[in-house]
């Protein structure tokens, strides 16, 4: 007989809302009876050694123990030179893939219906590599760098992704007719996995394509794999299709097991401790994290209290049409949980 | 009494289904007497002297002397290093400002009502700057380039227009949280300019932020104005708002008054020469081109008779969800321009 060893994820309530929806998360995890237990850090950046900003070494650890965190808002301090926390934490952790399954939820009414795709995000390099110069007075370069190795990488995780998932097809978005160099590099990596992966359709688009067939039709895209800004673009644009980012979870997958999930809206410092706040794209990351963690039966639990209680409308927070505190609305879910055991 | 000068526009009928829908907007533009005369020309590129591509002499004088132009769609041809039509036509005649009003068309319903805006998309520089390099094997860079001159131009036209349009607010749509220098470049002139124009409101909004709330909400926006790739990518989305590029015009500003106006989807070889065309690209396009010309009234007649027709619903080309042939659609416009006069 062994003892039952539970898993630790490493929990950054993050700011404003932040510690209200992560003690809402923890409640349904609680009433789900998750066998994971929590170990709460702070990231926000110090200055480290030699004035270089770093996540505090406890959070590091813990993180590096753990290798699975779930993270809620942060703001980004004004200290000058502070850098914006998501770079930082996705740079310390090589988090190379941002992942955002985008499906309408039944019940909240948006212009669209039937979305279910997911954007994968190239995370590390592109536009975001942080090299710029003034060439001469007035005139700036920035580079966007694509290498190889990041564009390979992220092709297969789009590929793994959509066979584990049962995906049918992934489409690389890029505007290669363009930056023939760097976004050609980026789809001939693409194309290449692509033929490694038989059973997984594979298209190409344009990025401006991509953004008016989007919104003329977005029931046409599954998964979408392109680099970091068009990540940027696209995973925020399909958020808005879907109810915006109160309700779209994300993911963000590094090397050797390592991700931390995380809702991408703010802090929304004017309702912070009022009890006002959705948690739902926080829960709907800690449910992704769940399945990454294998724990499918939790997850789907979770998942299914959570658009149930949307869909019956009842009891809902005010930014999801109702009138409900942020508690209330987490009681129902913790409720539905227990009832579907 | 003096003699009555007729303007001369050049007109580049273009591949496709380009000379149908061009004839289609000659033929209204007689029943709507438009007081100018059409010169057609032929742009598609030739190798010059020392083997460079360019647009045949001809057309370029052409258009040297009238400075306006309407422009169906072209196909790039696929010789070697040919280069796309597009970009070269925008680099002969320096047309710096891309020009796309995006307005909801009564009676053709997509997911949105009363979308009403403008996106101006900075047409020379930023990522289409055309330099990359191999910097070693794996590694490709490719230079987003951004000048305080070109900058200071679209800011200021984009203020103009805004002042010239009766249209309330410009936002500048950045990433200056990550290219800080470039994109910064430019947000700084955006800002710089709109001090000079006081009575036009000025806002600023990360360009992830605007997907996200346009397919939310697109009336919240009013004029846009923006870098190369981000106009190329927001403009798209923007025509699919309304009902995609079927039914969105176009227009191309340079310096000294040269302007070329044109419909932006593809040639649609699949249904060339058949009389199933939908003009209403092009047609937008020479409304917008009658006004950049101080033809107002002519311009209103024409658009009127454009929009009743859709609204009716009677005769529409196949894409707007009719029966009609091309031909019939024109001369039901043509029919309606003549019963206003
Ligand atoms: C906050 C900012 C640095 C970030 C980005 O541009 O990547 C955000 O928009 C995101 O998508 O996580
Ligand atoms: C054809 C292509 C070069 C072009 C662009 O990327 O600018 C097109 O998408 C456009 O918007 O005119």
């Amino acid at each position: 007989c062994f003892a039952f060893q539970m898993q630790t994820v490493t929990i950054i309530p993050g700011d404003g809302i932040g510690p209200e929806i992560s003690t809402s998360v923890i409640k349904i995890f609680e009433a789900a009876k998750v066998p994971i237990q929590w170990e709460e850090r702070n990231v926000t950046a110090i200055k480290g050694p030699g004035g270089k900003w770093m996540i505090p070494p406890e959070a590091k650890e813990s993180m590096d123990k753990s290798k699975i965190g779930l993270k809620g808002p942060l703001k980004t301090p004004i200290a000058a030179g502070h850098p914006s926390m998501n770079l930082l934490l996705r740079k310390t952790f090589d988090l190379y893939a941002n992942v955002r399954p985008c499906v309408s939820i039944e019940g909240y009414k948006t212009p669209y219906t039937d979305v279910d795709l997911v954007t994968i995000r190239e995370n590390t390099e592109g536009e975001y590599s942080g090299i710029e110069h003034v060439i001469v007075d007035g005139v700036v370069q920035s580079i966007k760098l694509i290498t190889e190795e990041a564009s390979r990488r992220i092709a297969e995780y789009a590929f793994e992704y959509a066979r584990n998932n049962q995906r049918n097809s992934v489409t690389a978005v890029h505007k290669a007719n363009i930056m023939r160099m760097s976004d050609g590099l980026f789809l001939r990596k693409c194309r290449e996995v692509a033929e490694n992966f038989k059973d997984v359709k594979f298209t190409e688009m344009y990025l401006d394509t991509v953004c008016l067939n989007m919104v003329q039709d977005p029931t046409q895209f599954d998964v979408l794999v392109m680099p970091n800004l068009y990540g940027d673009i696209l995973s925020d644009l399909c958020a808005g299709l879907i109810g915006g980012l109160g309700v779209t979870p994300s993911g963000n997958i590094g090397a050797n097991g390592v991700a931390i999930f995380e809702s991408v809206h703010g802090t929304a410092p004017d309702i912070a401790g009022m009890d006002l706040a959705n948690p739902t794209a926080l829960l709907l990351s800690a449910v992704m994290m769940l399945r990454h963690m294998g724990l499918h039966g939790h997850a789907k639990k979770i998942e299914t209290a959570c658009f149930d209680t949307i869909r019956d409308k009842k009891v809902l927070t005010k930014d999801l049409g109702g009138n409900s505190k942020c508690s209330e609305f987490t009681a129902e879910i913790c409720r539905r949980v227990q009832d579907l055991d």
